[in-house]
């Protein structure tokens, strides 16, 4: 069989922007009638939505299997990592979902379901590729994170306990009190509450929101905006070579040129 | 006629900064004063005010009318956006609004009438050409935000329905509270409420914020950052070859002319 | 007299780091000291702030004269924006504020004195130059928030003015309203109120969010990203200039040698 | 003694990943373990944290030990600020923490280990440099923002005392209710209460709002990015010299190798 034909006819479909558009809608569609409980929608209408959804996952199994049977080796198919996520995602779509039983189950499905629209849009899997690059990187600041809560947890603890249990009460939940203030949510009240005892304890609130809130959300911002730059640095790379745009290399091999040219011209006289 | 020099005269007149600020003045006068009713100005002072305003608008309409005429093909008039949307700003805000009736209406135009700024404010036609072009990234970033809270709701439906109805009833209404803990507001009072029945839902909370408000809000930032220097990077090249810079292009030239140079004296040898 | 070797005597005392730190600290405990009332500190103590304050402002004075009488053409002094805000600042810092009458004008005098501190430090200077740059461009942007706000306040306004009057009034209080809604502050109160009568009044919400506070914030950050970036290549160019790096410039003239080199050798011959 | 190769031997082992990851579960883990109260976590498997956080402690010791006794110097040993750091976050480890007694001094050793996070982790040693190297500048921005909110708290406790002593009784606590209005704390109820007696009092809080929330925020953002920017640039060319890659000097030297060629071309004929 002429499988690698077959595969390129796939291919040209799902990068179809109308094909693209309409699976889109219908996932999302899907997604919300049948995970809201309080629409009035005509059993019609959602049994409809039901058939297109199953249709789409069909579409998506054969584009699978095409792809899987094209392949030489068997092996390599599944050692790429988004081989295996599209696989996965279409094998649990097919699962029947009986809403009179597991209710859990049949959830954990329809979550599964919305994630084929990350197999769909390859723009979606550039973004998670990204966000997987940075992942390393956003680890240590998550570090360096975890030790100025803890030290601020730690002090915490210690002075605010006898004042507020519920919010200092251990180093754990003093944790997630300063990450409560971090976020801004309400901390005036954590802070009013703690300064009728410790007149001086704004000091401790204002210098961790300025260590956590901005130094700490600036290195972020940082991060990702390095990773992207990086991403774009290697496309215009790319693109750079293929439509033969001027580059210091190129330069370079000009001046090789020259000095071929006047070497050559050397040996001749 | 010489519709032409007209239309020379009119650029000349929109792109003086005084007329500018002559015009943007009485435009968000005329906006907030009508808007509001509690104001205590002099009847009269408003009927200046709506006369200065209805005069911008006829200034406006003859700039388009003697922009059309000059248009050698009138097609090609209404194939350009931004004269659509020049000549749709003018037409309606010359419906008369007459307070007493349809007031729905009257707001409807008055709105329009504040958008007759983008067409008098080329910077402002420039920030959303901007706009505009970073709208189909962003689409991409709000599917993959789609996906996330989809996958949350999904699961705090499941879980925290029982507890609160309100907030957790199905997944539509989850996505509306997901957002609010997006936004930081009142956050821990959602979280604190799921807490007392499970314990570890802090975690549930926690890194939702962490996929969303962090690294999804920098992803943001990081797509336009991307648009704004490409934007940059088109100016700069457009000047750099107005004003004769040196660039690799013009370094890559100078080469070919010594190479010229070299080939030249060989034949003459 | 020789006023330009003590105009250098001046400017390198206030070039001085450990000068500048004792007159940064000066100001700041001569701010905070006089204007807390709560404090209980010795009169004594408070009177050698406020002499070590005026002594300060003394040397501001002498520095300044010195400089003035230092300048060839007396006109081009204060033809220089900072020379101007210098001369400012010390002449009000010299009134005496008496604290039993005019509390007013007592505490605009003491704001005065504060800015002093931007005399002294020539990176607050900097920081300043890049603000007033910016300034234009954020003037645009913040135009393009208004038009954003105006539409809004207007549809606000007329749709749930009769729910909540003191939010929804009139346009101006809409506005407010709004302001309040981007910066997150109990904007689900204010939703939620709005939901009983318009169920689906959360698009408006969220929509205007996502306009605001997410695209607007990013153009914001793009614009002041940009400046930064330009203050920075210039610089970068200069110190590039004075070390005598490699540049293309250098690389042009180095072939325009290379070339002269050619065509010598072609009269030579 | 071989110093250099058992130092070499503990230079691999620390930049063993396996080994850094079980350091710092270790160290999390004894962290949070100890610091919470209310966990049910078996006497054994405590004893066994605390003997694991031992062990690491000394690995840590031993190898300070070698890399001092390898240094020919011992004087430039402690001019390095790394080896102080590590020294005494070693030493302070060693102290025994008795829970029966000084619970605040155990509390102060306790946070001290959790530093030891950073001596095994080359990546937050660079976040933290970076930090350090952002100081100065940011002590700037500082200054400005201090600048700013003495101008407010300044005008807000002269026009504001009589209505809220609490949030605006002098310039310190005023200046304490300006920084939650920065962070959008409640920031509307502090508005409303002075909106009652100075109708037009939103314009301080709005125009405050603009200067710190925005314009400052985002210059902060811009510092940072400037100095990760110089890092990056820094990597770059270190790496870029490493690998022999193209470069604006390679191009300069290949330059000056044809003016060579020529001028012995010259002279050979």
């Amino acid at each position: 069989m002429n499988f690698s034909k077959l595969q390129q006819t796939f291919l040209e479909l799902r990068s179809n922007r109308a094909f693209e558009l309409f699976v889109v809608s219908i996932i999302i569609f899907s997604a919300l009638v049948i995970g809201a409980k309080t629409y009035n929608i005509s059993p019609a209408a959602i049994k409809l939505i039901e058939w297109l959804d199953l249709f789409i996952t069909v579409v998506f199994l054969v584009e699978i299997v095409i792809r899987f049977l094209g392949e030489k080796k068997k092996r390599n198919f599944f050692k790429q990592g988004w081989n295996i996520f599209d696989t996965l995602i279409v094998v649990v779509s097919l699962i029947p979902i009986d809403n009179s039983e597991m209710a859990l189950v049949g959830r954990l499905i329809r979550i599964f379901r919305v994630l084929r629209m990350i197999s769909i849009i390859p723009e979606l899997r550039l973004l998670l590729n990204s966000l997987v690059k940075a992942m390393p990187q956003l680890g240590y600041v998550v570090l360096l994170m975890f030790i100025i809560f803890y030290i601020y947890a730690a002090v915490g603890s210690t002075f605010f306990a006898h004042i507020n249990t519920e919010l200092w009460g251990d180093i754990s939940i003093s944790m997630l009190t300063l990450f409560r203030v971090m976020t801004f949510e309400d901390w005036t009240d954590v802070m009013y509450e703690t300064m009728e005892v410790y007149a001086f304890s704004w000091i401790y609130f204002i210098t961790f929101i300025f260590f956590t809130a901005f130094a700490f959300l600036n290195m972020v911002i940082g991060i990702i905006v390095q990773v992207l730059e990086e991403e774009n640095a290697k496309e215009r790379k790319a693109r750079a070579k293929e439509s033969g745009e001027i580059t210091l290399e190129g330069l370079s091999e000009q001046m090789e040129e020259l000095k071929e040219l006047l070497k050559s011209k050397k040996t001749l006289e």
